[in-house]
């Protein structure tokens, strides 16, 4: 039932009264006559023409009265409608079990008879309702509030504004989000729905429901001519529009207007909007022609029994609305879900030559990152803007898309380099630029994080180069989202404590360190969740500390490390040489407990490690509780979790875990997340940038990640190490190769930073470039395919390499077994220039990938040791120091022995030699020592010393770096 | 000239030509008769006519004949809208000289007649015009990308899209920002024109068009009967609104309509939408009625030659876009004023017993920083965020707001301090909460950023406590924006440069340095720009590095630092006790040149003191260039410059230099920027957040902002140093008392940390009170006083204070000369337990300041410490150690003689013996040594020893701190 004014059998107004459930079988049992002061219009209109004395049989009504002569149909328009709404939550929730739709309604006061039609609606439909009352007195800033705060509840998915039309201020209206606005009442709503775009927005309810009696009364609508009297206002032209595009011939007349009897008159319906107190006499409407009363809101309870004359228009209204609420609820499931991407990629016009990179890089104006978010399928609530290019997006996408089939795997790795380095990072970003910008197949980059330290040293920029970079690079290359900060503080705080909690342990007995570790609070002495956890690891299963023996509590109180079995050493992200070994403690306040230790360069932290292989905030935790950090006297590990840091370190690491967005310069994505270094680490970007982006590229998407180092060391660290934590499969290896680095292997003289590179670099020499593909290349290749994975080798060109050079090389790659070889031009081209690496990628992909990890985890760790030196460098064998031997032992002896090995060699050579080139051959592997990162979850065996902190040459990068303060602009990063 | 159809006096029709320029004067002259081919209506109406074989004299014209029976009204309303936007442009540069209004037009191929017509008019008002001309062919893509650039560009005030209508889709329609949409056609501005608020849209130009012709064709409008035939989109809704508001009766109807004749008869207007190819007889307009045709756009150049009937009407339209531009510039620059704010408050409802500060900031959802920033005036282009709840803000606010008076400007100080506490932060941030949510007076707290290596010792946060809050209380002590992890790597890059330098000058000889220092690249030498300014500084005026002798180049080479003499410390933002007193370069790789050194906290770093001072990022470049980091050996500072390095230093401090903006628990703004030792620097917060604060709370409004440590130490440096500095003055300083501090000064046992407290602090005790009043309460009254600016004194309240202590203190603080004297109870109440002190500061900011310096900046070193120590300390005089004696003598010989004091004492004694408390008298303060950072701008001397690393006690607080992996959650932080 939902109609105002209903023809009435008998001659006499009959009002239908509102009731939730019933049926229209039963309809008419609840019929009511009602007196005059139950209807405004109509029942006026009666007077005035009792006035007149003629008292007509009352024949307004809703038409086709041939067939139905009951008024029936509006009660069918509301079953109709319910019944779908109920139809359509079902189907939702069926797809969703844990969503249900929820109206909110922000009102104030008391509920009135609308809002109880309204809840009665729902109720049948089984839309949840939540109210919110405010006073009757109620500020325009506390209705906005709460707007905004239902606007930020995810539970939400329509507002019905239940308020006095002086508090629906535009301020009011416009707070409330537009996919909210269930009652379209928002500028945004009535725009769209007056452009006819009502695939966002929402048709007012009240509109729907004047429309579904006006198509019950008369079907086809189509060239009939429906009079509105008195609409002036948003609701007016909403239902004009509306019934314009219906193919009606709307009319609006002003009820003080001349030509409104004739108007009425001629009309095949009548809709009377804002009608409170007017009226004309109902002899004007036309036998069979609709009168349509709806006044949108009631101003005052005062006028509650009025209300039931109207209410069947208030019931439809009603259920319209729970319409919309269920039609944004699905809306907003369907913006969960996986969204194409609509790239805008950004233009590029390279220039010859091709300028610096800071130059290439501050021409062009990156895309908002809010904007690349959008386009990729990120949901706003998903990330966190860090200025205006940079993000960090959260993990909770992973739960969001986890259905959602992931791209394709792409591993950039490259033959043994030069000290020069052979570009796979500006091949990474170049491939992804040409995949996502030009051949259009949605492809992310996921890079790691360079410290900051090399930058104002020798090293410069690490954001690609020239036409193929991320940008703003100075943001990448600085302090990007301070995740290596991060690091920094929670590395440092295990050092501080270290240092501290010996000095503590050798000054004090056991009872005043236990009257400190567990201190009296308020007369009560409680162990905090990580000393009990220590307890439990140590044995003692006890939660009441009055009950500790006093050798429980000595146990307990005393790490007891051994000061020259301490492992862990302080980082920071400079440059600092003098830092290498040290002596800490000779302050008076230290009382003499000095000791040697060192720093290292940030990123050689266990904790990058961490970040970089961690799957989750949980899984990051456990493995920083899990870091070793040294040894007792009596030879027990001592971790984190002993020390009680590690709930501190996941603190200071909450926001580290999540990748930062960035965007190459053809505005592509790409994630920037961790970088551990790729000898005594695995030297890979992050397992979850990398989970995130094959969720967002989709099925058909590319995610291409870079390994450090050569694919002897980063591919198969890539491979055994982070596929192994991260179980994700490979899809295709690129194989990045210059003509340098294979006229090297081929014999070439020797190549060093800073000295000019010898003729046969720069002259054509297809000799020496075959020699280095018979080795070091045809190598390479065939480690990948150890690994049963297909290899597209990239030749990253130099503009000295000559055509017959590159061609060469590109045979050869084919015929050592590369699914493809191509010449890549991406340095100064950009993604054009990579197009053909692209291509054959893509093909690459189609094709079966049989991965397979190298060894078995569970070998022994010596067997696990000589596999990968004889299989993938190529040694005959390996022959460990006594030492090597004996950390072993003591590694197997506490459990660790089924960790994989993070070979920690040299990445100039395949050998632990670093001038031998090519492909060495009959050479023993020496394991000069065995270290692990039980936190991280690696063994790593030492072939040589390793630098873990670089020092500044005489004339640093730094000399050239500056800023304009105007502009602030910076100079002199490359 | 602007109508399509015009009355011809002769009888035939006539249609004025498209001519800027014209005058009404001149028009006649131009008027041209036109064939059928020029006005499809008119001239197919006519043949219609004709074919009846009537050929009637048409009668279709604009009205008011008799007045004006030559259609030049058309003309006229065209001057008056040149003429009055001319006006309004030229009223605008007036006020803003270097701004001028400019409309972009995006087109797709082409110039057409429209266009042309466009430019004139706008070159008729003197508006600039850009003009992006897309190929016909351009895609949706191409188009978006095109207006996101101009929705970007801050020039462009309006963007006129002249696409074809297929390419005006949703996605384009509503990618264009309302502001800049002058057509009126995004969805948002065209809701809003239906709703009838047209403060912030854009009514479409061509409706301004046909509204002005219908108002000079017939005043008043109203009741005037309009038909709108076929106009069913957006252009006609608008219109129709347009016209309702008018008063008009707006009918709409279609050509196809079978009343159309009828309605077209009894109209008062015509206004004919979409008519192409439609007529009808015009025999059916009635005598006097007007008719207006209006074609939105044309779709091809082919009917280039039909505009002229139109372009009368295609020159009005053109004027009343250029009017919306104007307007849109103006109101561009309205919003670039000073805005009043609207502070939407957080409501507290505060519970007892007061839960830990971690549940109180974690029971309250911040708002959306964005929000803030909106609520008290900051564009979104001066804002960055750092994910949700904090933003860096842009120094460009600076200017954009510099006619803008400063609001007032509170120091809260405090009485000499127990070493608890006496809660500083809880009163500026209650304070705050106080005025702005409460009083409605708007107010920012500046804060400093507190280290974080103390939240994980035994201090805790230090966002406030109870219900007087930062919030979110985890983000403000943890990394924050990272601006201490750039002062980190800032100051750890000079360190590393400092013994890089000396390694590399104590291994090389002056020519290999000369060579490495400047090298050649591509067979050219050159200086760096930071190299020239070395040899000016040394007096060497060559640029040439061929020019210099060999004596040159050593001298350039050659720092020769003295390795005792290195000021220059390495910092962490870890209470790291082990580093205070290290041996550094123990390596074999740095040959033996190791020296002794330490790490200090990193807020302690003189980065810190500069960032806390300069006042741009010129300033700051400046003074990190002048920082000494140790002498020569032939007694010569030693500089940031010298080391090359004061670049790079800028370039890492780059985004430090923006304050961050947060948000009380009540929602009220928060600046927290910088965070400087109270001993060794001057431990305020920056001058830069003030000084934004004071601009955005405007006149009326409040900073309040804190000093560290007692009012003795931070006040007195806050006044010598920072305000003598930043030029701003002080209206009011808040001094902060407890019952427990005073009770200490009058007598009471010793207060330590970790110990429970004496019975006297717990019970009442008026004696000690008054004795606390009179001592030390009463001398940091005068001493403010001194300073010559009012003293509210703020009573912290504490539960076991009892009533008769609490007014015991108000009384004597009056007594002693405060303004006004007020117990707190922000801690348990928030900003409702100051609303005394917060009505007591309006008062005191409402009377005269009579500000003034202790010192003249040009005494003698001596002199200004005497006068502090004597003046502010009480002491009889000042005893200075020999090594001050001949620092100082070093400082005056190198020209530092002129900078102010800031003294290195404790906080704990107005003396230099923490014990004595109250106010000491009868003592001689001793000058152990005298520093200087050069950089910041202060000589600072030591009284006694200041520890500028702290350490981790026995049970830091780390135990506690964890993290929900789940919700996210922290908690253990307090």
């Amino acid at each position: 039932m939902k109609l105002s004014i209903i023809r009435s059998a008998c001659g006499s107004l009959r009002i239908h009264p509102a009731r939730p459930g019933s049926r229209v079988s039963g309809l008419s049992r609840r019929c009511q006559p009602v007196g005059p002061a139950n209807d405004r219009l109509i029942l006026r209109a009666a007077s005035a023409a009792s006035s007149g004395g003629t008292n007509p049989k009352v024949s307004v009504n809703l038409g086709k009265q041939s067939r139905k002569d009951d008024g029936f149909e509006c009660d069918s328009s509301l079953s109709e409608v319910v019944q779908s709404t109920k139809e359509a939550m079902l189907a939702l929730q069926r797809r969703h079990s844990t969503v249900k739709p929820l109206l909110a309604i922000l009102q104030a006061g008391e509920d009135d008879s609308l809002l109880e039609i309204s809840k009665k609606i729902a109720g049948r439909i089984g839309l949840n309702v939540t109210q919110i009352c405010l006073t009757k007195e109620c500020t325009e800033d506390e209705i906005v509030e709460e707007v905004l705060k239902l606007n930020d509840d995810p539970r939400v998915h329509g507002v019905h504004l239940r308020l006095p039309p002086a508090s629906l201020t535009s301020r009011v209206l416009n707070a409330l989000k537009p996919e909210k606005d269930v009652d379209g009442i928002s500028d945004l709503n009535m725009g769209r729905l007056v452009r006819g775009d009502l695939s966002k927005g929402f048709v007012p309810p009240r509109a729907s429901a004047v429309m579904d009696l006006l198509e019950k009364h008369d079907t086809p609508l189509e060239g009939k001519t429906v009079l509105l009297i008195g609409g002036e206002g948003p609701f007016g032209v909403a239902l004009q529009c509306l019934m314009e595009r219906s193919g009606l011939v709307a009319l609006k007349n002003q009820w003080s207007s001349k030509s409104l009897q004739s108007q009425v008159m001629q009309a095949d319906a009548v809709v009377l909007l804002g009608a409170k107190n007017m009226d004309f006499p109902h002899t004007w409407v036309r036998p069979g022609a609709a009168v349509i009363c709806c006044e949108p809101t009631l101003e005052t309870d005062d006028h509650a029994i009025e209300i039931s004359s109207k209410s069947g228009l208030e019931y439809l209204t009603a259920a319209y609305r729970t319409q919309n609420v269920v039609r944004s609820c699905s809306r907003w499931l369907q913006a969960q879900q996986y969204q194409p991407w609509h790239l805008q990629c950004l233009k590029l016009q390279p220039l010859t030559p091709v300028p610096s990179d800071i130059e290439i890089s501050r021409a062009q104006t990156p895309k908002p990152v809010d904007q690349l978010a959008e386009e990729i399928g990120l949901l706003p609530e998903e990330l966190e803007a860090y200025g205006r290019s940079k993000a960090k997006v959260r993990l909770s996408l992973l739960d969001r898309l986890h259905k959602q089939p992931d791209g394709k795997y792409v591993l950039v790795a490259g033959i043994t380099p030069t000290p020069l380095g052979e570009g796979k990072s500006t091949v990474t970003i170049g491939l992804v630029q040409a995949l996502s910008a030009h051949l259009k197949l949605n492809s992310f980059a996921c890079l790691r994080q360079p410290s900051q330290g090399p930058t104002f040293g020798v090293k410069g920029g690490a954001a690609g180069g020239g036409y193929a970079q991320v940008i703003p690079m100075e943001e990448f290359n600085l302090h990007l989202t301070g995740d290596i900060h991060a690091i920094t503080a929670a590395n440092n705080l295990v050092a501080a404590a270290i240092d501290a909690r010996m000095l503590h342990e050798a000054t004090q007995s056991d009872k005043a360190l236990f009257n400190r570790l567990v201190p009296s609070v308020n007369g009560v002495r409680r162990f905090s969740p990580i000393q009990i956890s220590r307890l439990h690891r140590l044995g003692i299963n006890k939660i009441d500390p009055a009950s500790l023996t006093p050798q429980d509590v000595s146990t307990f109180v005393r790490l007891d490390l051994d000061p020259s079995k301490i492992t862990w050493q302080r980082v920071v992200d400079t440059n600092d040489r003098f830092l290498r070994k040290i002596t800490v403690g000779q302050a008076s306040t230290e009382k003499g407990q000095m000791r040697e230790t060192g720093f290292d360069i940030a990123v050689a932290s266990e904790i990058m490690a961490i970040l970089a292989l961690a799957d989750s905030l949980e899984d990051m935790r456990t493995r920083l509780a899990r870091m070793v950090v040294g040894t007792s006297r009596s030879g027990q590990p001592v971790t984190a979790e002993d020390l009680g840091v590690s709930g501190a370190l996941v603190v200071l690491m909450k926001d580290a875990i999540k990748p930062t967005l960035m965007q190459t310069l053809e505005g592509t994505p790409v994630f920037v997340h961790a970088g551990p270094f790729a000898n005594i680490a695995h030297g890979n970007s992050s397992v979850l940038a990398d989970k995130l982006a094959l969720k967002l590229v989709g099925r058909d998407g590319f995610v291409v990640t870079e390994a450090g180092f050569g694919a002897d060391i980063g591919m198969e660290k890539f491979f055994n190490i982070k596929c192994r934590t991260s179980g994700l499969r490979p899809d295709v290896v690129v194989l990045v190769a210059t003509v340098r680095a294979l006229k090297m292997h081929g014999g070439g003289s020797n190549v060093s930073a800073g000295a000019p590179l010898p003729r046969e670099y720069i002259d054509e020499n297809l000799s020496l470039v075959a020699g280095g593909c018979q080795s070091n290349l045809r190598k390479q290749i065939q480690i990948a395919h150890l690994f049963g994975v297909p290899v597209v080798v990239a030749l990253n060109v130099f503009k000295t390499d000559t055509q017959a050079e590159i061609e060469l090389v590109c045979q050869m790659a084919k015929e050592s077994g590369a699914s493809d070889a191509v010449p890549c031009h991406h340095w100064a081209q950009g993604g054009r220039g990579s197009l053909d690496l692209a291509r054959a990628v893509n093909e690459a992909a189609s094709r079966p990938s049989n991965f397979q990890f190298l060894y078995n985890i569970e070998m022994p760790i010596v067997e696990k040791i000589r596999t990968i030196a004889t299989k993938v460098y190529g040694a005959d064998d390996i022959e460990l120091s006594p030492e090597a031997v004996a950390k072993i032992d003591y590694y197997n002896q506490q459990g660790y022995g089924s960790l994989p090995i993070c070979m920690a060699k040299t990445h100039l050579s395949l050998s632990h030699m670093p001038d031998k080139k090519g492909v060495p051959t009959g050479f023993v592997l020496p394991i000069r020592d065995v270290r692990a990162s039980i936190g991280a979850g690696f063994i790593y065996p030492l072939v040589g010393t390793m630098s873990t902190m670089p020092g500044l040459p005489t004339r640093p990068c730094f000399y050239d770096i500056d800023l304009d303060p105007v502009t602030e602009e910076i100079t002199g990063l490359f």
